[in-house]
This record gives C-alpha cells, structure tokens and sequence, in this order.
C-alpha cells in the first residue's frame, strides 16, 4: 500500500508544494509545529532514513539544505532547524523547522495554529526561493 | 574563543568518545534525552548546519549514519532518530536520538536520568559496534 507521502507525490492528495525535483518533493507540513515548517520527501519509499543509499542520503541533504536556505530568505528566523523521527509515516523523510527565536520548542506534535490563508502565503514565499 | 566541543576535540575536555575520524567525533550528550543520545560534531568550527560545504556535510551525515546504526546494533531501539538545532553550541552538530517507543518525547532540554556508570557502560557498546 503506498504511504500518505507517496499519495501526495502523485497528486492524489493535496499539498501546499515549495519544491519538486526527480528524486525529491518539498511541501508544508499540515500539522506545523513553527510557521514554514517544511518536509522534504524522497520520491523513493524507504522506511528508514538511515537505510537510503548513500547517493540518496546525499541528494536529500542537498535538497534540504536548498530549502532550508530558501525558508532563511523568505521568513528570517535565526535559525532552521532539522528532526528526522520517522515513526509516524513509513517513508524517509525530514522536518526543517525555522527557529524564530532562542527558546522555541522543537519537538513534532508541539504544533501551532496556521491559517489556510497563511499557509498559501507560506508556501508563495518559500516557493520563490528556491531555485531548484 | 574555542568552543566546547573544540575544546573537547583537543581533550581539554574530557567526553565519553564513541568513535573519531579526520574530520569528526562522536561522543555521548552528557545531557542526554534517550540512553545512548550521541552527539557527531564537525572538527572544523563552523555555526549553522546548513553553511558546512557540501563535503563536510556529506561526511556528517555518513559519519552520522554509521554511529546510528552502530547504536541500533548496540542498544536495539526501534530506530534512531536525528535532531540539529544548533542554538545552544555555535559548532554544527548532529544529535542521534535512539528511540525505544513510538510516543517517547524527542525534543533537546526533556533529559533522562543516566548515572555514571550506564555512561560509561552505553559508550563502550556503542563504540565496540563502530569500525570507521
């Protein structure tokens, strides 16, 4: 059964998308836990971070680090900050969190309120960023 | 000034070392949010994360991956996970949190008790399923 990710990669279900590459698609998380929070997505379904191969390691760190520069530009935190948890949805995946101030609390399932509109407005400047 | 994981680097420090390359070291978070939490730090003092040069990243996140599955070996969590946040030490570093249960709280500052000895005791495991 495909995962909800691979869902969203084929436009089965919708997504607020910043970002897509061959190997990779970048959207917002629908339960963000800081305003911008983003998830980049291997296009391939693996479970385990640590089991992709070393070139997709790589390329997912490419590309998160693309997005991470891009989410500095558009939104200015101190910071963005990066969770890889990976026991909520079996297929690789990372969390870049912006980091707004000192003692913001990073942890999935601290989530924040975001409106629909907001989330448009997000995801149009993070988008914009990026040049992927 | 040198940072404190410089200055553990050049063993004015004392850590418990898990393993050490060219261009990195792994030892135990002496404030640790799982058993077995284990820092990888870049020898090369750098701030943000996402400014470390593609190399140095992609040796980060090698070094990375097999401390991890070195922990998985060693303490048999369901998986580990990842956390860089990086506003508490100006030295990129990636934390490896084993995770032993689906709802355990991932988030730096929610510490476990660990005595001394476990200590020492998670770091010889660990380090005796490192061969870098």
């Amino acid at each position: 059964m495909s995962t909800i990710f691979t869902k969203i990669i084929d436009g089965e279900i919708p997504c607020h998308k910043v970002a897509e590459t061959d190997s990779h698609i970048a959207f917002l998380d629908i339960n963000p836990i800081a305003e911008g929070h983003t998830l980049v997505v291997t296009k391939k379904e693996v479970d385990y971070f640590f089991d992709l191969s070393d070139e997709l390691m790589q390329s997912t760190m490419a590309v998160s680090r693309h997005i991470a520069k891009a989410i500095d530009k558009a939104l200015n935190p101190l910071r963005t900050g990066v969770i890889v948890q990976g026991l909520e949805v079996p297929h690789a995946h990372v969390h870049l969190i912006p980091l707004y101030k000192e003692n913001q609390v990073m942890a999935l399932g601290h989530n924040v309120s975001v409106t629909d509109e907001r989330m448009i407005e997000l995801k149009e400047n993070i988008a914009a960023e990026v040049s992927l």
